[in-house]
């Protein structure tokens, strides 16, 4: 998240097992290169940043945002192997997006849109940040199967199950959507105003690269009562290595004069994510250790059917090999 | 140990390296299921009884004391294969008795008979537990080896050597016996009223699923002091896993008006086993370093003929392929 | 060190991989055994010395500082194979030095010459101690590697760089020496009295066992400005494991009644090592992840000479099968 970056210094983070030093250029951009000096194999993020290069603290080679050594006080000549891996990052919705393969390769148009996230007059979008003790997949798997809500989050995010579901799974190019429609559920306490019980659309988009858009939207199962609650949120989905990851959030909310401030839905929704799926994630890390969910041979439920249609469509990226895209932050 | 499982609620353990979910049902039996759920591998442990079933946390599925899947809220049907591994149990002597192996093949006469511990209005028996941070079997040898009292627990359950040890050891059908006979060793402190010296027998039985029962006399080694100091206890040692230990402790006494009450005996005798036995035990395991101890070559001992004779039973019962019966609680 | 010693009562420290036992013997040497009784494989650290002996704390077993069973409390016979590893031990200039090879092949010769460290009525040595969770080779790399002083301990040690610096390189036998001389740099904290530039010359001599002694020379850079700080010190390197490091450290100085305490120094030294190359060498353990430096690939430069020369010399070491010799304490 770009508000995580500071003015000046280094930002260190692991993304596919690499370390990453990344640090705001004199122009604003942001350079990425490999967290480790080619020389002793000191992490550049210990040093410091002098103009637009990190000066590595062990020895005080400088590094430029290209992965080029620029300075060397150990010798009259810059060695031709002196230099590190750099990665390509870009900025855009308040996000910051890195390609951890070959730069030649990377692709600012395979950033997915999430143009509905931008701030303006008229547009507040708070990010949350957890670096979660998962396995990625765990937590996509989590993130797509919306029927979760009803056992983990009830008395939170849901009132419990409701008369009837229906869910509808279907691929965009390679993304894919989902929707579920939940007749006469339970009211959730922040919808408390919708009467007892409530119906509900969800539609739900995931992109290469883990990114998640949700929409909302709730009305009264009673016809006399009038009103909707309305939420849209994004999840991005990001591995530190293959045990860990890198977990961001962001709530966005018209600003249209009515509605409470955004701010402690989205501090309850960090909450809520920290507290009741964080310890039952780290259980099925636990249990599942390291392997993957398909080669366990899991029981398969209909409201799996986004699960399953992510792997097809990774699968098939793999194959084009261009799955390489992640967001960074 | 009976004693330790709540009136409702789950009980959640591991054994032999798997996790198992255990709870009272409502004519009084205990269930136990493995603690996985086969959708998506939470812990069941982590969900809810809801009459005989348990209700996974993670999504609502049900399941029975048989582990098979009764309701499934996101279908209409309950897939075939929606069930998960059940074992037997048996509540006995205060304690609970697992088998982990198939179902079918459970054996309720395979309980070793510990009619000693049973409480009543003349005899009164105190249970303890210690969850053992060291592999069972360096546990089975320390407490088989009635040796080691005179240096590691000399000031509490031992005065020291004495002047003459012997010790015979032999086999009753799967059990191992051994009897120890101490002559004119140095009084331990909670006999002081035998006078300086006394003459001990140690009778020990070793039964298949590590339930160990102990009977120890202690006469003075002064004809003109009468009196005696008898003692009749249990140790029973089951596997959590390869490196953990469930370490169960049952001291029992009859109720005749002349003795001290038991309880400061059973928690003395927990307090010496944490504190004298538990820190060596876990030196000795990293040392061993998850190596079985004849593969080291070690120095053989004669104090060690039931220690050596136990390992051959085992390698008998493993032959006939009935050695999967544990004690549980 | 010989000021580690406990007048009576065992010391255990791990060396090369393998647990030590020693104790001082009546004689006012030193023995050391393997810290494992061959019957159950308690650490004999936990028992206590008897005479010349020590007693295993679970079974009774005693040894000899020969690594021999010299009593067996529980049989007639002392069985042949009750036996220890025995290591030689030799106390030198405040020091403990341990042969961890066969002891017939043993050599005090080998022991490198630091009779400089030696205390008398005109000589003060301090001797201190870090137990380090790094690599012993990343240690022995940044010990020999004068140049990372001008980055990592700018203020403390360092002024930063110098005009210009020349690095000498060579071999004296089995030893590597390395002399720098520094022009022009600015002065450290510890010589504000040489102005604000000094010139510096560094000796530096790496021997086998990696044993380090170092001599400095600063002098202003003013020829109007006389005076000169003088140290000398030892740093010597013994592998714990392969993932962990015996540092020792000898800070020594002549009592020549004008210069200030040299306990000061010392303890600076201590808090330099500890606070600034702890953390980076902690780092470059972790970034290597085990493996050695060369197979790393690293960026080679001139300052690295000595680093280099050393591996090499290591090389020739082993192959004429002589490497053993670690200093202890």
């Amino acid at each position: 998240m770009s508000s995580e970056f500071p003015d000046d210094g280094i930002f260190a983070r692991e993304f596919l097992g690499v370390g990453v030093a990344m640090f705001r250029q004199a122009d604003g951009t942001i350079a990425a290169v490999r967290d480790q000096c080619p020389h002793r194999f000191a992490p550049l993020s210990r040093g410091k940043c002098i103009g637009d290069t990190i000066e590595c603290k062990y020895h005080g080679l400088r590094f430029n945002g290209l992965g080029e050594c620029v300075l060397n006080p150990h010798g009259d000549v810059i060695p031709p192997n002196a230099h590190i891996r750099h990665f390509p990052v870009e900025e855009r919705f308040g996000l910051v997006w890195i390609w951890m393969g070959d730069p030649d390769r990377a692709d600012r148009r395979k950033i997915p849109d999430l143009e509905f996230l931008q701030q303006s007059d008229y547009r507040r979008t708070i990010f949350n940040y957890i670096f979660a003790e998962y396995r990625s997949d765990i937590l996509v798997d989590n993130l797509v199967d919306l029927s979760h809500a009803d056992y983990l989050h009830v008395g939170t995010f849901s009132g419990g199950p409701g008369e009837d579901t229906q869910l509808k799974v279907w691929e965009e190019g390679d993304a894919v959507v989902a929707e579920r429609v939940q007749i006469r559920a339970p009211t959730p306490p922040i919808a408390g105003f919708l009467g007892p019980y409530t119906d509900s659309t969800f539609l739900l988009k995931w992109q290469p690269g883990n990114v998640l858009s949700y929409s909302i939207r709730m009305v009264s199962s009673d016809p006399a009562l009038h009103g909707e609650e309305l939420q849209q949120f994004a999840h991005i989905v990001t591995p530190a290595n293959h045990e860990r990851t890198h977990y961001f959030m962001a709530v966005t909310r018209p600003l249209n004069g009515r509605d409470p401030p955004i701010e402690a839905r989205a501090a309850n929704q960090r909450r809520v994510v920290s507290e009741e799926d964080g310890p039952m994630l780290m259980a099925v890390h636990q249990q599942m250790d390291g392997r993957e969910l398909m080669s366990l041979n899991p029981l398969v439920l209909p409201t799996d059917a986004a699960s399953l249609r992510i792997r097809r469509v990774i699968k098939r990226l793999k194959k084009r090999d261009s799955a390489d895209l992640v967001p960074l932050s």
